[in-house]
């Protein structure tokens, strides 16, 4: 059957049904980022079906997404600096802006009223009202030089929510965490971190919410944050993670949130190496490597930690494997097809959804046969994201 | 203002609504039992509002809910054998079948598809479409025998739903665990365990699926299969758990399902003594006591693992205490009202609401200040339980 048939089938049934809204429930929906096109598919899990296509959403080539706690709506963080508010029941864009020149991420609050949004350009965070988009804080970040010596803020990354209606960030250029608390929404109340470590590129929010964990491109090693004494201050752990003295060309950075906890252990992604580092929780140090088949990208446990999911950066971005989290042994490699950048577990783990660019689809398999179940049409899909999210912090 | 105002308020509003279906988001709605009524509360979190009830579920005096995978539909197991689906966008009964004679709980597959039922009355377990409510299978338990003598099947108990589409169930009379595979829906496969420890009377299965942990009501200690290896059969752990030698006076055997996991911390009520039992997840081997106001009921962590919140069996049950996981301090004890039955966080843990039975109402309280933020009419209310569920193994 041609591959254009269900894509023009898509089309046809998102004309239809983008016309008025659905009375259904949201907790097995979810979108997919269509990176070229600057749109998204909103899609049901059950059924395995697109419901709507919404363009207009501008630069989505670095783009995320965050949900409502209600699960009907969908904010999403453009490359462009746009902020977009989609409701997925009815397709549509209730509200969009561009609220700064390069941003690479946000989060929304616990309760659910606050987005907040990290800048490269013009660096800082903003946070605004969930409902409206309205402004409600302009967090300037720290001021420092570009390479010419002129003037600029610095960039924010790795920003995430946490428990106690906090977000926290980090500032590249002069090494700092923050912890942001909006507890009174005017008045955010902000405690700061200096010398973490040397360029923070990332970070990552562990599921209980408790450690912040931040990536640096300017030396080895990570800083680790407990949000349960902050008073501590960030300190160093695993002093060999990083590019070390060799400087391996790194073809992507991984991602840090893409990080897996399972159990006890954690699962990363080892930079420039063809590795996964395994990490005992407790105490934060290296108990063993697996070998995989590229520099790893995302490394995501399933739902139940039993396994392990990877994919790879260029030129290995055509496989994803699988690792049994209590053997360690690679139990499966599955030939997705060039370009595949994301996975979405549902949320009782038992599907994995696959982002595979080059060939403009989505593949869902069975975790337990790893069968190919579902092939979903989207144009150059990247991110995948389901409502369940909603539900998680740092999600 | 007296009392009835806003009860006679929300009768109005249920009647308008139910005549027509909510377009809405399920993610921030759940539903409040109404045990003496035989009816639900349908209630909006964000908005703290009852948005339906939904009379005419027969005997709700010791009922269980289930959600379905898009959250819209709630399965309720009554006392009497009901099994009832509740749409919870409309407020309506889809279908309600009396099943058994005297269930106690039920289940739903990982895949959403299929809602199995625990019978005292005639024993056995029932598995049904979760679709139409029709039979798929129709497990009887082992035969025994009643106190004259009489041919009887095995109570059923401690039902759960567990990865890889199964459920996991303890036979009361025989002391035995089943695990039932239904990835061949009409084609039940079990595996049956004997022995595992004298009249288990409730199990509980631990966040991420692995560990099935069975009560006794026979002897002390608890029996722990491993269902990543059930070859290994089940084994007894914590062989001083239960009413030990002086057989103390229980007034209400603690809900297993009610036991917290926080980090590599469990707290379990104790039976029969005011106090919690701190164990450690690795090992099972107890490592510390909280005393406590009460005979324990449920011993719920907040989704962080910050907080540990107990409620309490008769006479002790006007009051709810709330332990800090890290230092065992109990930080705060609030008086709620007599009939304080059950506890349910917020999927991100910002507030709890608490059924307060001869209160008639629902506190909600704020986890961080301990404030009472909210107060929802309900008559006579018991369990609560918010769509969160849905994406969550074993609840």
């Amino acid at each position: 059957m041609s591959r254009l048939l269900p894509f023009l089938l898509t089309l046809l049934v998102s004309g239809y049904a983008s016309g008025e809204c659905l009375t259904r429930g949201t907790g097995d929906m979810g979108v997919v980022v269509e990176r070229a096109a600057g749109s998204l598919k909103v899609v049901d899990t059950s059924a395995h079906e697109v419901l709507f296509r919404v363009p207009g959403l501008g630069d989505l080539s670095h783009a995320s997404v965050v949900y409502s706690r209600d699960g009907r709506y969908a904010y999403v963080f453009g490359r462009d600096g746009g902020l977009s508010k989609i409701d997925i029941l009815c397709g549509t864009i209730v509200k969009r802006i561009v609220q700064g020149g390069n941003s690479i991420g946000g989060a929304i609050s616990q309760d659910g009223t606050l987005i907040a949004v990290s800048n490269y350009e013009p660096g800082g965070v903003k946070i605004f009202s969930s409902d409206d988009l309205s402004l409600i804080a302009d967090i300037p970040a720290t001021p420092t030089t570009d390479r010419e010596g002129k003037p600029k803020q610095a960039k924010t990354v790795g920003l995430v929510d946490a428990p106690g209606q906090r977000f926290v960030v980090s500032l590249y250029d002069t090494g700092e965490s923050w912890i942001i608390d909006m507890r009174i929404p005017g008045q955010p109340a902000i405690q700061r971190f200096t010398h973490i470590g040397s360029l923070p590129y990332d970070a990552l929010i562990t599921p209980d919410g408790r450690y912040y964990i931040a990536g640096l491109f300017g030396e080895d090693g990570l800083s680790l944050l407990d949000l349960w004494h902050p008073e501590k201050g960030p300190r160093m752990i695993l002093r060999d993670y990083g590019r070390g003295d060799e400087k391996l060309p790194v073809y992507k950075m991984p991602h840090l949130e893409g990080w897996a906890i399972a159990g006890e252990r954690a699962f990363l992604p080892a930079v420039g190496r063809n590795q996964i580092l395994v990490v005992h929780r407790g105490d934060w140090q290296e108990t063993g490597r697996v070998a995989v088949h590229g520099q790893p990208v995302f490394v995501m446990a399933r739902p139940d930690g039993r396994q392990i999911w990877v994919n790879f950066a260029f030129p290995n971005n055509d496989v994803v494997q699988v690792i049994d989290s209590e053997t360690l042994n690679i139990v499966k490699s599955i030939t997705t097809g060039k370009g595949t950048l994301h996975m979405e577990f549902s949320p009782r783990g038992e599907e994995v959804w696959i982002s595979v660019r080059d060939r403009d689809e989505v593949q869902v398999y069975d975790t337990e046969s790893f069968e190919l179940t579902h092939r979903i049409p989207a144009d150059k899909p990247s991110g995948i994201f389901f409502t369940a999210r909603a539900h998680q912090t740092g999600l």
